[in-house]
């Protein structure tokens, strides 16, 4: 195998790759990034067996081949490189022979056919979304899917597509985020749960433009095309919790608020609610103010927030962090609350749209 | 207490501070900040009993009185608030009471008379010198301090003045970095040896500009005066290196070369050294080239620097961290290297200047 290819095109292309890598995997070969040249152009792979990326780089292909290299050490290695240039050779024993500029580094490498390979995801089932867009729906649900692996499923996205609409979901069981896309196409029916890893990985691949990114389903796999870069992964298994039941469509307190004002307020409050055991903030909602307290041995803070309220006054508390992690995401000036009584789950809703639901349990405390 | 003052100033005044602060001191009350108003000036002060740090901070005091506050606790409050005006209140209990804007925290504190004093360095030896200039010679100096405590004298730089020169020396055993400054003026003698922690610290708050640092010396504290903050040091006790011996003034061998690509292709080389025991990299210097190599089990890098070489050619090896540290400081566009055999100390300098004289023991290896 021998290539000519431009430093910062492989530098990107690399790290790229390498957010596959896992660095703790059994399999030594999984430390590597496979370089696959057998068709012409330069493509850099690589997989913890859950997630694949494959990064398609323009090279000049000058004698075809594979080889698999270590990560950190060929990431490292360019990224030092000087100059412009690189040339990469690879021999019979699987050595390569790195140069660029006055620069020439040998380096063990291992063959191609070692690595495992990526699964292949040929379907019809797909759908194509602006990368900006798809960022935004990662960011507002990805947080909310369980860490603790009790219930695995949890730890997944559940994304689906009926008619003119896609939606993605997550919960933990004290908290639900839900995001929902009006397309003008008709969409394939898919149900399926994406592991958060994938979508975290997708999200700092993912650039804020409007180019579009296509995702495409197999019955355990998914695949999405963004750019040169190719990114598979393993679905999760079993049944998603059927959400839509579990969301209140009544209130009787409704609280309109300026986001950016209630976030800064509670987390002014939470630094003291993470002295405490709990991560508890108190609100006390009244008719043109919402009281924010939380106290800890150290001592306590009394926030006021100015509020459009509507219905009853009502005393409810939270989990700091699973209501600043909300407000953190959601992208309209002011929200919504919606409240029925301090034991009922609270629905948060940027004002004005419908695309997003945030449904938060609160705290049971003494009064 | 009470005063009224500026947000971004207390929050510039607390961050300087808390520089001192140690994580992990076994009296509780050093993880505090002392709020000092007894004479009508707010100033802020913390100390770990090696280094204290009072900053002077504008605010309005309209009650004088004094407090020790849980610094990061202090630090996180008054970098969430979101206006401008804050008023600090202390009661009789030593409860803190901060409010700003609709935000209103209260914080048990600990009387001022709890916190050790800062010593007072009260001295006529005195020196001044520019921020930047001061920070430059840190910089160049101190990560040459030892950094295992074996031999105590060793984890500090000498700073000496005598007649119209300043010199800062740390040498750790393996290497030595001096740097020397022409003054204008007459100074008095000084030789005390500053402990490489203070000037890690002095380094984060010096500013990139022409500003006078005062330093003040007595015979086991010095006091550093840059702005409204003033640091405090112990000195360390014992008698260090007479390295002006150990300085070779005669060599067969010397070497210009240009010091970033000389640097860079070290660093490529380091990436393998790295990978092997003993961080090696080894020099072939020849007429208009030194070839740099380092190799481990996973491959071997061959450099190529272009050099202006007069006298003997040379084979050498180096602990790569001990060569590239230096060449990382070195500020001049060339360097100088100046050698005798592969196991004499090796000097760097700058080309056309006599200021900085870095010195290098090789590494012995088999031919």
């Amino acid at each position: 195998m021998k290539i000519v290819c431009d430093r910062d095109k492989l530098l990107d292309g690399i790290m790229t790759s390498q957010k596959a890598v896992s660095g703790k995997s059994t399999l030594p070969i999984l430390g590597g990034l496979l370089l696959d040249c057998r068709t012409g152009d330069l493509r850099i792979m690589s997989t913890d067996l859950d997630i694949g990326i494959e990064c398609t780089v323009e090279a000049e292909v000058v004698e075809k081949g594979w080889v698999v290299l270590d990560s950190r050490l060929l990431g490292e290695i360019i990224r030092k490189l000087s100059f412009n240039d690189v040339e990469i050779i690879i021999d019979e024993t699987n050595v390569a022979s790195i140069k660029c500029g006055n620069s020439h580094f040998t380096i063990q490498g291992q063959g191609g056919e070692e690595f495992p390979q990526l699964p292949e995801v040929r379907s019809e089932k797909k759908i194509s979304l602006p990368q900006d867009l798809l960022k935004s729906i990662v960011r507002q649900t990805v947080f909310a899917c369980a860490v603790d692996e009790t219930r695995p499923i949890l730890t997944g996205v559940l994304m689906e597509c009926k008619g003119e609409e896609i939606s993605m979901a997550a919960l933990d069981g004290f908290r639900l985020a839900l995001r929902t896309i009006k397309v003008s196409e008709q969409l394939p029916d898919i149900s399926v749960v994406v592991p958060s890893k994938t979508l975290n990985e997708i999200y700092k691949i993912l650039k804020d433009h409007e180019q579009e990114v296509e995702i495409f389903f197999t019955d355990n796999q998914m695949l999405f095309r963004i750019g040169s870069t190719k990114v598979v992964s393993r679905l999760l298994e079993g049944e998603f919790i059927n959400y839509s039941q579990i969301i209140p469509d009544e209130y009787t307190t409704r609280v309109k608020v300026k986001t950016l004002d209630f976030l800064e307020s509670c987390e002014r409050a939470s630094l003291l609610a993470r002295e405490g055991k709990n991560n508890l903030i108190r609100l006390e909602i009244c008719e043109d103010v919402v009281k924010i307290t939380s106290n800890a041995e150290i001592g306590m803070v009394n926030e006021e927030v100015n509020v459009v309220m509507e219905g009853k006054e009502l005393k409810i508390a939270f989990n700091s962090k699973y209501l600043t992690d909300a407000l953190k995401v959601i992208e309209s000036e002011h929200i919504e609350m919606q409240l029925t009584t301090n034991i009922n789950p609270c629905v948060l809703k940027p004002v004005q749209s419908e695309n997003y639901t945030y449904l938060l349990l609160p705290v049971r405390v003494a009064e």
